[in-house]
């Protein structure tokens, strides 16, 4: 995920919107309900330092580079590159490099971590400083371009590149930054004429708040589902940090909707319950003025709020707190945030309009997927009607009758207006806006939100997955709903044979994490205008072992 | 100072030397005198540890910036930028800086030490890390011209800029190398589209080792002398570190020729005995295999010998030591370091033929100055005479008389062979090579060395620098020893004119601290091929307040 503004922006020139666009959205972000129920400051802090208390300790593996390799264009792979081995890392130290001299290395698997090395001097006289470039690249593309010029429209500094200056040799250099990598590229910008420069040691410093070893795979699955279960696994390991990161190489933040499939994985898998109540809390504590959640929040310098609300991910809290309910068994949180869940289904729910029908207001962001043809209403009545589900069997376990019975009667009006609304009832499946779009996304959060259940739901899905003009998910989110789906009305083959195809298809191109995005059709697609800004270990594809794991696949 | 080996290739260059030059000069500067004295480990163990206990603290002063500013090409000062100011520092934080855009400011003076400022982010999201360029200038011109394409032949990395990304805003950023700079330019890589820079808080943080008031001047110095001797003071401080640096920007390094004259400056103002005692045994520590000091040792990250000999600095060490002992008082160290100093002697004197007079070997490096022109065979003479001179001066305070009297029969050779073979009765000149050249050089080595004195001495002085044929300095360095010679012969006239011609010249021009080179007919010289890697706060051009205090101006 990034941000509503960009969001808006690229939407905006879709839409022939006005250039004042981001200005009267952030207004409309800002409006208060006056009475609303809101956390008091007292609350809000007292949530921050509950999260903080609960901040984790990251336990770290220290990783040798592996090869010295060299990148290689290739056609037939999605990414176009692929990596030859040049050499083992430890013939590195054999050579030496002068100014303009470059080498690439390979750490055999994704880090997100810091990076160490020895470097040396080698010649008549150490006489002055080193100048080093390194670029990071979790993917043999990015340190086999160039990264310049820049075209994306998110920060050109989330480009993964590093000039340093060592004043003096030998020295074990530590990179200041933490970076998402499984090459490093390093060039030599200068040493002096009197010595040229010497590396060594290259050690990847991997963290994570991942602890423990994951259950292990029912001895049915076979051998293509299990490479898929391990990448998904290192994917998770790699974005849990001091919160749920959503990329570790960009945004490096805490989205709602990217933590919920995140949290559904590690409660499947780590089991680190801690890390999802302290992202629950710091989440609630920085609600907009009318108590609607924003769809993110920073985490450092210090936990702050983002400026971005988003319609489906403020309503998709109710279902993350479910989640956690259900998976860890702490009804003391659940007590404690259950009345900022009831506030994003109240406050969501107002966009219902009388027929119990999701009117989308104008200018007000709903993610759903970056797939930009998606038109949207459909999908967001799914969520929102899936939200009060999950709302209720929340309310149920906390034994608040009374909202068992108000979302019940929700529950059964969105229901039925969804029925008549969007589905198609001829032609078996849901459809979106005045040109009646037929999506994948629709399908997915209709059957999630139990509007069809059963054979009918099957039918949807599987009639819209066949369709040529149906859209497709642009994003591995959306495929995560779409496998919810499916597993919801018993199709675990057609579940299956979608990992196999989705995810399957990024193991076989030489993913070692699964990406932010993978459109099979366009290697070179980014929401953000730059293949190069894309994220290669995002936590919201990092999914499959929890359907994995869970049973319904 | 820089490193012999790029003296070799720039005289080879000059001479027509082939390319395998720089080996055959190591293989000499590595050769062994096999049975001569030098210390034994142990020795040299204990004057490295006798060193780093000598260590000093370095105290610290902060500094904030004062102004934007904005350079200004002008043809009528020396650097040919001067710098206008656009509005007090305070100001900046009322700006806001996206990508693209710049700013500069000017502390005021010029600072060694580090930088530090706030950074924040402006704007609907602080969403992103901000990607900074900073550039350093001793002057303007650094600051103001491109640095690339470098044409220098030392290394790029010496170029003082920096890229640096901070990945949390708010923060306190503080640079992570030590500059030299009185003036930064930022320029914003990269925020966000969501927010813009905010800038504050720029602080300089001064590091010296020079600590105490120099004894104020004599109130008959006039107003002019004041200014020189307030910026002599300056660039000696920055450059007192933890050892006398050469240049704070560049190289940051202990050499023998420019410490004797930085060492004197500091004996007649901030008296830090301590530091040059330190300085004394870290170069005792390291000879070559023989005996022969190295012109230079490495204090960081280790103490460890440089690959650098050099004949004139070599000698210099013995006029260093009998420097501090005369200063200091200090007879222990002086004792201890004698035999280190009668090494010298022993081995720079077997340069001296039957004749008396010293042979500069083939490929061994003699510096002198940087003027490329100088025929250095009279000045190298007169440094060793006057150096066997400064032993013999030693010698009779440590009560070796055995030396005395071996170091006054030399000196009685070498200066009557001087006075046959250099000196040119009829013109009143002393003369070096077969074209006869005359030069400051060549006189005011051989003054110095006692080959003349009184009103000879002074008439060779005088007619070195009325004759435009005559080879002047090339650097600060030798027009020191220019003062020098011409206050032992009581020319304090043309001394005090001298230094208001040179080194008011540099104050005329903007200088906060004194320049590495300075010749006065062409702005862009620089003995490394490219006037932006100069160095413009370098130790050996600060000596003027040493000549103020000496009573001899």
């Amino acid at each position: 995920m990034f941000s509503r503004r960009d969001f808006i922006r690229d939407a905006g020139l879709l839409m022939g919107m006005s250039a004042t666009a981001p200005a009267a959205v952030r207004a409309e972000a800002q409006q208060s309900q006056a009475g609303a129920w809101t956390p008091t400051p007292e609350q809000s802090a007292a949530w921050v330092a509950q999260a903080e208390a609960l901040k984790p300790t990251l336990s770290g593996v220290n990783e040798p580079a592996l090869r010295l390799v060299r990148p290689v264009a290739d056609p037939n792979v999605y990414l176009r590159w692929r990596m030859e081995t040049e050499a083992p890392a430890e013939a590195l130290r054999a050579r030496v490099f002068n100014a303009g001299e470059s080498f690439a290395l390979d750490f055999g698997g994704h880090r997100a971590g810091y990076l160490s090395f020895l470097l040396e001097g080698v010649g008549h006289s150490v006489d002055a400083p080193a100048r080093l470039k390194l670029t990071f690249g979790e993917v043999p593309g990015t340190v086999a371009e160039m990264l310049h010029p820049y075209r994306g429209n998110l920060s050109e500094a989330w480009l993964p590149e590093e000039i340093i200056t060592i004043d003096f040799l030998p020295q074990r250099v530590r990179m200041p930054r933490r970076y998402a990598f499984r090459y490093v590229r390093v060039e030599v910008i200068a040493t002096s004429p009197n010595y040229a420069a010497r590396f060594s040691q290259f050690t990847a410093h991997g963290v994570s708040s991942a602890t423990g070893r994951p259950a292990a795979l029912p001895s049915t699955v076979p051998e293509n589902l299990r490479r898929i279960d391990a990448v998904s696994l290192k994917t998770l390991y790699d974005c849990m940090q001091t919160v749920f990161e959503d990329g570790v190489k960009r945004d490096q933040r805490l989205w709602i909707g990217d933590m919920r499939v995140q949290a559904l994985a590690n409660y499947a898998t780590f089991r680190n319950y801690a890390l999802a109540r302290r992202c629950l809390y710091l989440l609630a504590a920085y609600p907009r003025q009318d108590g609607m959640l924003h769809a993110n929040v920073f985490e450092k310098p210090a936990p702050r709020a983002s400026g971005d609300v988003c319609l489906d991910y403020a309503a998709l809290y109710v279902a993350m707190l479910a989640d956690y309910v259900r998976a860890s068994g702490d009804l003391v949180t659940g007590r404690e945030l259950w009345p900022v869940a009831q506030r994003q289904l109240e406050l969501v729910g107002r966009n219902v309009n009388e027929q119990g029908i999701v009117v989308i207001p104008e200018k007000v962001w709903v993610f759903i997927d970056w797939q930009q043809a998606l038109e949207k209403g459909a999908s967001m009545h799914g969520v929102l009607l899936y939200c009060y589900r999950r709302g209720r069997e929340l309310a149920q376990r906390l034994g608040d009758a009374r909202s068992v019975a108000e979302y019940g009667k929700q529950i059964a009006t969105m229901t039925a207006a969804a029925k008549s609304t969007f589905y198609d009832a001829q032609r078996g499946v849901f459809v979106s806006g005045p040109e009646r779009q037929v999506s994948w996304a629709s399908q997915a959060w209709m059957v999630l939100a139990g509007v069809v259940a059963g054979q009918e739901a099957a039918m949807a899905l599987q009639r819209a997955m066949r369709d040529p003009s149906s859209v497709p998910p642009g994003t591995p989110y959306l495929h995560h709903t779409m496998l919810e789906a499916l597993a919801l009305c018993g199709q675990r083959d057609a579940a299956r044979k979608l990992m196999e195809d989705y995810w399957g298809a990024m193991v076989n191109d030489g993913a070692d994490t699964f990406w932010e995005v993978f459109d099979p059709k366009d290697s070179r697609f980014s929401p953000y205008g730059d293949v190069h800004i894309n994220s290669f270990c995002h936590g919201w594809s990092g999914t499959p072992a929890y359907f994995l794991r869970s049973g319904v696949i």
